[in-house]
């Protein structure tokens, strides 16, 4: 029996057996390394897939929105939006200051015949973190009730509680409206009827 | 003929034949794993990859960054935040109307010995795609200079220029800062003294 390259038995026997070892090791290295990774499960996601926002500032024409979440500042913003697209049902984020608005854009919304989620008041207006946990509040109600797709509008309110809301739309796959609202300079106030709707991120 | 290690034949076939068993084993799970995985498809997809933020508005006591990306409106808050974090190196995402601000705060910046990238303008202040694209070009540039970690303060721009300069954070991995600032009824303007900076999100 000649063995490859001449090699002797013994040396082919080691090959084998070397791999047959090597072969034992690196099943129990993939099963504790799945074990591993299963534990680890959230942070080698955070480590694998970082967030991405693939459509940003896209059109948005012809698009329409069962329910929408509002970040509310003033009354004028959620009504310019609830006339242009109509959704069935909406959910209102109002800070202190602003809670009489969204009450009063409840009033409205409710004689137009659309269903509104009790609003939900943030106490700290600065809070980023306030603000995603009642978007995704409302957000939740609102697959609940079979109202998709849902759309979160983020003109009102600071910074902070904008983001909040944003953040919350991300985790939720709504996607994300900004009203920008051009300055009256004799009026010396914002001018609805220059408004121009945004889509800010689409996540699908 | 001699096993590696002088071990026995048993010994050998024991630890070839344990192989055989665990490679079948793992085989039928990867199978049973695969099957469970087709029929879950949707749910393991949206688990996946809807975005997530799962550190808003944490505490940031004693954590440093080495550069920082501000989207600039004034030079105040800018300056606030260079005199209180003392980074390497920073960059600038201002508007046509703000552009005088980042000149300023690029010059005082300097002459403090900080490294100072290229202001970058966008066109259109309302646009997040376009601030999106700016941050990330600064954030690129830093992580080249190797300025790590870097951070984003946003608060300064309209809302869709703090979202666009938010999402290029999250992408890059950079954390993103806000400085609230407390409102001077007396001097009818907003206050530096009353300044809070406050962490966002971290995505690591």
């Amino acid at each position: 029996m000649n063995n490859l390259f001449g090699w002797s038995d013994t040396t082919w026997l080691a090959l084998d057996q070397i791999g047959i070892l090597v072969g034992n090791l690196m099943l129990a290295a993939t099963i504790l390394g799945a074990a591993v990774g299963y534990f680890n499960r959230d942070r080698l996601r955070r480590w694998l897939t970082p967030n991405r926002f693939p459509t940003v500032g896209a059109d948005m024409a012809g698009r329409q929105w069962s329910g929408i979440v509002f970040t509310v500042s003033k009354t004028e913003v959620p009504l310019w939006v609830i006339e242009q697209l109509k959704p069935n049902c909406i959910g209102l984020v109002a800070t202190p200051q602003s809670m009489k608005a969204a009450d009063e854009v409840m009033e409205i919304a409710e004689s137009r015949g659309i269903e509104v989620l009790p609003p939900r008041q943030l106490d700290d207006p600065n809070s980023p973190s306030e603000s995603l946990e009642k978007t995704r509040e409302l957000l939740t109600a609102m697959h609940r009730a079979g109202c998709t797709p849902c759309a979160v509008e983020i003109t009102g309110g600071k910074t902070p509680m904008s983001l909040g809301a944003f953040m919350a739309a991300e985790e939720m796959r709504a996607d994300t409206l900004y009203v920008s609202v051009g300055y009256d300079q004799k009026l010396n106030r914002s001018d609805i009827r220059s408004a121009r709707l945004q889509c800010i991120s689409m996540p699908d």
